[in-house]
């Protein structure tokens, strides 16, 4: 007899705990890049809706394989596959500067782990930062509920210091507090980051 | 019995031509907007290989609505649609100038047809530049194999002119040979439009 759990979804009995514990924690991983994700669309949304910003999330990179055109309807794709993007998620225009971001979130509450970028993303912002756009991180710490904005040259830093050794793998709250900004919860928009970034920019330009 | 055509795919006997026509026709755009888009990620690596610019086409936006976790083995997508995208599709840094930019194809010899943009891409257009972005269309005639840069306001007054009374459902040609930069095919970078945009850059700074 097959077993469904209330979701429909088929049970499977799985021996193999450390491939059902990645797993877990996979999923756990994707519903958190959701929720930061979604007020960030909200949030560009309104900057769209006010004028200010044209700042989008970048689609999820998808490899496609098989297509079915079934009659008068819309093509249905069969077969495909989540691909690594090799850029930033968000980007955009803002006051005549272009701005391009990552957002993270962590259940941690005392540091926030490295491992939460992969080498080509930071190279990305790296070559970004050197044409002249604004590159940062939007990092919320969820247990704690608290948004922080971590510019590039932050956020580099601890970046090549974990490759020392005795290199710390992970950013210490208590530093992100110290340098960077962070940014309130708002009602609408709900992470107000421009206002970061208007800092940013009166420091670049006062530079 | 089952005909199949040499590419394994199987044979369906279809009465309703203006349906077939109308697929072949989705095939045949599709077909070429593959051709450009490919030379286009070629010159914007050679870019990012020089360390002259950052500029990415944006993933093709896809709905996913099933997804299989086979044990072992990468997430397999077994049910998405192709979703009209919001933006256009190429956007990066250059000289710290925000870019953002659509490609086109036409077979037409004598004019570039409207019908290739959608309302909204224009729109995010308008917004980009608003916001001091460099916006633009480069369009391919393939049957000619000459290639234009179609600044967004040389564009933006055609897209408008087509809602007046006999208004153009077009853009002559001889209006895009007379007021667009025609960019020269190169072997490395193919399409070398940045030549272009350097213009455009001293245009804006001299203004």
């Amino acid at each position: 007899m097959k077993i469904h759990y209330p979701n429909g979804q088929p049970f499977h009995y799985n021996n193999d705990k450390s491939e059902s514990r990645k797993k877990q924690k996979q999923v756990k991983y994707s519903n958190r890049g959701m929720t930061l994700e979604k007020e960030l669309n909200l949030t560009n949304q309104q900057y769209l809706n006010e004028n200010l910003a044209v700042i989008h999330k970048k689609p999820t990179p998808i490899q496609v394989v098989k297509v079915d055109y079934p009659r008068r309807s819309a093509a249905k794709i069969t077969e495909a596959y989540y691909r690594r993007s090799s850029t930033t998620d968000y980007n955009g225009v803002y006051k005549g500067y272009y701005l391009d971001f990552e957002a993270k979130e962590t259940k941690n509450k005392s540091s926030f782990p490295l491992n939460n970028f992969h080498e080509h993303q930071i190279q990305h912002m790296q070559q970004s930062c050197a044409h002249g756009g604004i590159c940062f991180t939007i990092v919320r710490f969820s247990s704690l509920n608290e948004i922080y904005l971590l510019e590039a040259e932050f956020l580099f830093k601890w970046w090549d210091q974990q490759f020392l050794e005795d290199g710390r793998k992970s950013i210490p709250l208590a530093s992100i507090k110290n340098e960077c900004a962070q940014i309130p919860y708002g009602y609408n928009p709900r992470i107000p980051y421009l206002q970061v970034i208007d800092q940013l920019i009166e420091e670049k330009n006062s530079k």
